[in-house]
């Protein structure tokens, strides 16, 4: 398939909706950015990139980095990981503290931010120097040595995080974290100010499409059967409470930020990234989910 | 793929589990059925049927039937559907008022009650009668023209279903019921009444599986758009709010019903269907849950 | 005190905010009602009755009801009453379906619409003909045998009534109502479609300032110690969602209506009622409310 | 009326009550206390005190303090306190975050724990020592100077305070926290760790009983209206979830503490404390809730 001509059209096709929807301001820090931003890479079964617009200007990358820790978290505590975590959709905003006082600091699902949290503990709990493990981790994944946290992305969030600070302690008050509320905080604002580029990510998830094998480093991650379950997990939980909506209109797997950039996993086929910062009303790139959604519709190609 | 010889193992491989679980009994005309039994049926891309079990015995298939009236529905109201509906997973029990209230009587999805008495709803406004439109639909889709209403749950259900009342005129109280609460009730109380056999619930829904159109009709139900979607609202809402863990688990689109049956289907491959009446705690069949499990384990194909 | 001065000076006082807030209009046969109206009536303990206003004329009484059919279900079942109801205010609309899910269909307090549905219940249970042995007894109480139903309301509340039928078949669901939903809601719709006059209602509910003694009948209703329950449970749950808010500005037990009514007991001293359409956010009179706040500043009196 | 006779027979008939319920234990300070203690304190309108049981023992006030504390606010903020705190009853646990978000930041009332946050921040940006604050108004309206802030309680509390911590960070991502989260943590940590008597705390809340005038200190508080109020809140809402219920039975303005103490006022003719730390299921002191339902029953007193 004509991966390159299908991108290229796909970004004529977008520019009319870039502007529409609203870059995430939550943070100074990110409130800055142009939302007059696309790009889009994917990495084929062979290896192939294709690529078009912005691709390879680095971005905050936010909540995809949950998809590392995740990994990562699981790599260490296997199923039970479980015992800590749920696997359903949440179908509340992903900061919201009512289900977990509802089930007892129990985090719905890895990718709210509770969930996430948590998650951050397991490798804290591992690792003498957390930031580190995650970023060689990282960069391992994608093959560029240069990716960085952004500090003032980093700080930013720190400093306006007190949503999540209530969440980490609510979390401690149930047990459910094991360190310090500072050491997961700290550990969790690093990986949400990830700055990489579409070709840097969807390089760096091609495991997920290769059953858990990695053709940058040559690793094996996990299993097929565990790489499977993780795309379950982001086709059900990945894209905040608009899991049923992403699935309905696009059809794969995903895990989107509040940056703009999202995801996108064709088991056995291939993995993609797109970016584009102002975000629909649930929270995801709203020129990205349109591009991934015009991907398997010119393709011809989704999970379903 | 040796079909014939997978279902004969799973078959062997789920003995220890029956008896776990619990039959439904809210009403009495399904708590009598014995919680020993098992059958299952698939029918693959070339329309042959592999059976294990009492994959001829009909059973109460309840929710299942929503997969019915969403496909009649969306063939009658296309888009338009998803103004009366939403498409995200429910978080909750299939049966709570709850999320209705806080959400202006717009039910979360078509697959919890609320959802499916509006499905009901939109064939009522269309047929002069409905039960017998519904009747017919699927004696086509599965080419079996003994398939019948049993009036003993219909009328069980009718009369042990104050919650269905109370959403039909919570729903009716919101504006989104257009016909009499007791028209609705009536199609929606024999719909879930439908008796079928695994054999019947796999042929017919094989159109799920063949991108929208029933080899066994020759004709084409909707677009191979339109049935990615159906598949992709299965997936995300299809069992209740086990959503998450039954992709983790099984990893294919499924349809659950408190009669101990599930469909599941593998788009371009098979559809499936199989049945043991004990459910487990999120109200589908527990043996049936863990034969999908072993069906995508032992034949190492799942969507994901 | 100089009541009648009192009570004039008070309907001076609120002329300018008549007209501010909205007369009821879910149900056509409420709506039609000029908001420009104010009634008030007081009666001390002596007997004595105040008036000012149009407080002759029959408006509709509504949810005052309540407190007769209250009154008559306490009378009935005693304390056993509370196995089937709570005692909490319900910080939640009047009409929510929210608790009564959570807490397995035992409605928070006796004053929320599904409460009343069971008080309703309770004297259904009671009563070969519960309408007149409403009816009748109300009339005693107030010593007026004009007062009547208002069919046309009572028609218009069953029509226009799915939340009430809703809530009808959800409390059955749970087993807390024991006869039909259609007899329990056609006496919830009758009672609350009782029209009494300001002067009506404050003579009526004199036994609340007389510790249970009904002093026009002549007749002891309950205990004094049942009696301050009575006047406990209006002060914490009398008027919705807005109980606090009622407590620290009027300092009462009050019970409210839609149709605008208000009536308010200060214990051993008088009754009153008050009327004025036009609803505050809370659903309670908003000249209503006021004209009380300003007589328990005036009279520098309240419970507290 | 014979107060030293009938607080001899409460002590007496509350007896065979002690040992049931449960001591507070979410805190390791507070578990180690005795369950078998049982003390009690009036303060009639002249200033005598009548006294039985461990009355003179200085105990863990806990949230009694919030009274001081919302007094304190009050007379700093005025009518202005209520754009940052509502009035109502919360309808849920004391410590629920649930509310909180459905509400935007704004606590239901001033004597959740949120609530008394706000109330605390308050007084952090009032004073440059608020705890000392605190400790001086305090000794003044009970003319104890010996009345201290336990150490060990306050430091247990705030190591053991991670629920605290959520709800501080979370009204602070509201915006409705001005000072820091350590800052208030401090001082809420310790208001509520103060130790008193229950003549301590009868003679104290006298202000409440007369109109906000102080007979210990000869100051005006508050005004008279303003002090009604502050009885109305604690009617609505000054016993966690169970308002309600205590209306009911005991039919006083009352403000319960996790450490076993209640104080409840009679406008116009008494203060009293009660002391015994077991507690029944809502939190409140079982056996003190016991003594002051017989105190209005044997006095034939309540506001009611």
């Amino acid at each position: 398939m004509d991966y390159k001509q299908i991108l290229t059209t796909i970004e004529d096709e977008v520019q009319p909706y870039i502007g529409e929807g609203k870059v995430a301001d939550y943070i100074p820090a990110l409130g800055k950015i142009s939302p007059a931003k696309f790009g889009m890479a994917l990495h084929d079964i062979d290896g192939t990139v294709f690529q078009t617009g912005e691709s390879s200007i680095p971005f905050s990358i936010q909540s995809i980095s949950k998809l590392f820790t995740l990994t990562m978290a699981f790599q260490i505590e296997g199923d039970a990981l479980w015992d800590r975590l749920g696997r359903e959709p949440s179908g509340n905003a992903f900061n919201s503290l009512i289900q977990l006082e509802h089930e007892n600091g129990i985090p719905r699902n890895p990718f709210i931010n509770a969930g996430a949290l948590v998650l951050a503990d397991v490798i804290v709990s591992n690792s003498s120097d957390p930031k580190r493990a995650i970023l060689e981790f990282v960069r391992k994944l994608c093959g560029n040595v240069k990716v960085e946290y952004d500090p003032v992305v980093a700080r930013s969030e720190r400093e306006w995080g007190d949503r999540n600070s209530a969440l980490a302690h609510f979390l401690k008050s149930f047990g459910n974290l094991r360190n310090s509320v500072d050491a997961v905080l700290d550990t969790y604002v690093h990986h949400c100010a990830l700055s990489m580029s579409c070709t840097d990510l969807s390089r760096a998830f091609r495991y997920l499409a290769h059953g858990g094998y990695n053709p940058n480093s040559g690793e094996r991650l996990m299993s097929e059967s565990q790489t499977k379950r993780i795309n379950a997990l982001m086709l059900t939980c990945g894209v905040y409470d608009a899991a049923g909506d992403f699935a309905y209109r696009v059809g794969l797997p995903g895990k989107s930020g509040v940056g703009g950039g999202i995801v996108a996993i064709m088991p056995g086929t291939w993995s993609t990234a797109v970016w584009s910062p102002a975000l629909n009303d649930q929270g995801n790139s709203l020129v990205g989910t349109l591009a991934l959604e015009l991907l398997t519709t010119k393709t011809g190609v989704s999970i379903f």
